[in-house]
């Protein structure tokens, strides 16, 4: 199947006795449907009915009342609320996640609080998967690490393609019956080719960019376009070390602790908003070779965990930082 | 000054300029007003007007709208809001912050929400500091952690006293200004111990009983008495390596990890709601002495969390587990 | 390629400038070179000439200094060495990495030494990989994890095959020209299996067995057998929560950390030395399969780094413990 | 006591039945002997007749040899080893426990052994405590917690002093028979304090300088004087956040995890040779004042780990890095 074709790929979710099992399937332009694989029992089931509610707004009092308040009046039922007033920022932010038979009142009747408040307010299914485009150049464990994961049914994720600017992953990537994009850049053609992305990203409608060791820098035009949609996995400990061979880099100073930084991308470089950060004990035995080894485990962890708490909706930014309700 | 002399200790919160700052004092009986500790300007500053709301109660569509509604007719504002229905115990459990200046009127109009949803349902000021007394039995160091981070103003907590069936500790809590009470146990006093032991706890208005390395186990009757108000830190790692010896054991077993568990004490030994849980790693020339010393360390870590937990109002008993919201 | 064929692999070293890099082959029957990877130029690189001495007998004075002195006499230096002396089961435990363009002198004089201190001691080329052989059930997350660094260069592992009782990973090993053999085993075929597993490991020269959540208890007999050459990784936390549906087990008591212990197997189901635990932090939020998922992470970290460290000749059996010279 | 008397202060360990004991005592100008304190039984307990051998020199075949066979021939027996060649500095690391009742002979035969390898070489009884002097200012987290280690018996130490340029810290000092000198220091004064305090650092044959949160910067001249013998505990996360206010800055950047570096003082500032790392885990709803409160934990783990390693010998300097062998 080459990169150009349009594949639909589908998950389709079914209980048997107590157990629930996910199907993955394929539908050629042929038509025939193709099976692809049974999902891990263990996989992420959300519940039918279930609706994520995110909000963001100047803080004011009456705000988590009003709301709840639309949706107990239309037969709904709050299952969780985290809501936090940032003492900073002078910014609420809040996520509820709720069951209901009745969306389309509650919708209804939450508009004149969305205008009163003026609230960022967003409405989705639980069970609606983000859907993901995973960007790569040449090291792969971060791309092997989510594909096993997204296999497993661990990420809430409508994997919608990869696309990388070398040819090295096609193979990985296309086994899972997931589109492989070779979409080289050079000095010459990165402004065009930014333009075919991005084109590619509003024709798919692409919620999440997870640039999984993607080694262009994106314009800035294009990260900001994007803001709060872009997440990239930052080797070594941000704010240290920054630049090019960042292991070797921490190896020269002799650190005993290595770290990895999942983040939004924003146009200043390397400083975009703070998702999630994991660390490694390192020793004085262990080469730059080892650091760059145990960099990846502690690049997966804390890439995997940002995109999950990403598509799952925990993740809201707030002035040049997060708020994760985990 | 003995322990049966009563002290009265003050703390005394004001500001100045931008940095808060706490002054302990001390009443004699003289009416001399001695003056005890500056606490640290970085200490546990609780906003004026700031009220914890905790509720669980069986799992009810509107218990949200209802509960926040109150706070709102009355010029209540949430500052932080967390609710989780647990799907195993069907049971709802929210803790919300929020200042008024109208506490009044929300309690009277929260009683029909009370009885109509069945809540457990407490409302404290935030500024309320939990009045607290510690037991140890020789090993002092969560006793000397706990005073530590009391002095530095990092615990909501009010120390009223600390009692011992030993006598060796007496010199580094009065030191304090705290009052020591020596309580010796032998199997023959011990009903009669107890019996003076909930009495002081309960003419001393107690909320929480501290077990910092208490070696004697409380009473069956005791511990049912005071459910939810007794935290005791386990070594080693619960629920393995039960008994005497625990580091010993784990020395024997090689283990490559030790750990503590904080818990809530109940007539099961050892078997009462975990609150935290802490690890450290070991190696294999690690003596059992220097599992011991280590677990020191573990077991200072878990305690303290578990306390400042408590005492801010996270921990909430859930089915013989708790929900925490950190 | 069907599991019974015999598959030659050979891995090739070559520098290039600066860097290094591997390359591994398959020759089939037919004389045929296939050309399989490049593995990671970042991977495992032994340097040539360079020996690991291993050494346990009882403690007695004079030992490294006989060692040492056969390896300096014969042109040897020693990169590293750690050495530790048991306290309690008395026993020496010594490791030592030399280069030497004479090894044979070096065996040579080593004799005498040996017998002097009836010494266990084995001297192995740095560069040779240790024969593997996998073994899994259904669940294939340790296995995929193994795979993946193995493709990495991150093992000092010679892969020879994968046995399995059930046939659902085939595609997944195959597809990197492993072998892999379908064993099924039945209350009533175990016997026989195992005699048939006991002929491959031996006829395959097999240094290590990895029972990658191979869900089948090795007999008694087979486990002393192959006493130190067998690892395991145990689900949830060793030594607590023994038995099936472990994680099940962890979530009803409430637990708030989980983890893996990888160990050699023993006839004593799960008590075998421990040697490598790993632990995951867990809500009042997270469901039984949350912990599944989870515990996957710290199953595959325990197992990978017990692996690692075996291959690499710094794991020493030592009367129930183990010793790891990390 | 005032800080300019001199104080004898002694350790008397001794041994009933299965458990050890350490008094400490201290001696007054008026010869009365004073009883301070029975250091706990599960205190830091040294081998009789034991010592630690420290090497570095240029890397070179048969060094261990030559040396373990100075030791063996006098009736030595080593308990542990563990040696290390840096491949990039191309420098051997050795330390050496062993026992001997010839310890004269040990170190007459070791003398050409050391011109012949220009080692830099040191040979310390294991019994023998390190002199050490803290210097604090004002935040006393890291001195509360070394006086509470010291005092438990966890470091092989020999406290001689305090000194600091405020006078906040005297009692808490005093208390434990520690003389406490104030050295206040202004820009004019400083040359001078700090000839003062090496004349004091060379008068008391100080081994090691604890900087624990002393926030006055030495001078290059007496850092470089004092090259390897003085340990600072930076906050925050080096190489990030240096500066001042460092946990207000990772605050403000949102960061998911704050540390602690503890590292040895050269006249470039917090750039010295990194002894040891610390991390915690921080979330949004955490003040610049709560990440103030997880790091003095921080620092402190970081701190008393690097002073337990350096006093155990544990601690090599090796190029700007370290090489510690645990």
């Amino acid at each position: 199947m080459s990169p150009s074709e349009t594949v639909f790929s589908y998950k389709i979710l079914f209980a048997s006795g107590m157990s629930f099992y996910k199907l993955r399937v394929r539908l050629g332009w042929d038509k025939t449907f193709e099976y692809v694989k049974i999902l891990s029992e263990e996989g992420y089931v959300s519940s039918e009915n279930a609706y994520i509610l995110k909000i963001t707004c100047d803080d004011k009092p009456g705000i988590v009342a009003s709301v709840t308040r639309c949706i107990a009046e239309n037969g709904g039922d709050i299952v969780e609320c985290q809501q936090f007033d940032d003492p900073e920022t002078k910014r609420l932010v809040m996520r509820l996640k709720f069951t209901t038979h009745e969306i389309d009142a509650i919708e209804f009747q939450m508009k004149p609080v969305i205008d009163q408040f003026q609230m960022n307010c967003d409405i989705v299914p639980e069970s609606r998967q983000g859907r993901v485009l995973i960007m790569v150049s040449k090291m792969d464990h971060c791309l092997n690490d989510l594909l096993y994961r997204w296999n497993k049914g661990e990420l809430n994720m409508d994997l919608v393609g990869v696309i990388s600017n070398h040819d090295v992953c096609r193979e990985q990537v296309e086994r899972h019956g997931v589109p492989y994009l070779h979409m080289p850049v050079t000095k010459e053609t990165k402004a065009q080719q930014e333009k075919k992305l991005l084109a590619w990203i509003n024709s798919n409608e692409i919620d999440l960019v997870v640039l999984a060791r993607y080694m262009q820098i994106l314009s800035d035009d294009l990260s900001d376009r994007l803001f709060g949609k872009v997440i990239n996995i930052h080797h070594s400990f941000l704010p240290s070390f920054k630049g090019a061979r960042a292991y070797h880099q921490a190896h020269s100073r002799g650190v005993k602790l290595i770290g990895a930084t999942a983040h939004y991308v924003t146009a200043d470089l390397d400083e975009g908003p703070i998702i999630e950060q994991e660390v490694a004990r390192v020793r004085h035995s262990d080469s730059a070779a080892d650091l760059v080894r145990m960099g990846r485990d502690t690049e997966c962890r804390a890439l995997s965990r940002a995109v999950r708490w990403h598509l799952d909706h925990r993740v809201f930014n707030n002035g040049g930082k997060t708020v994760i309700f985990p």
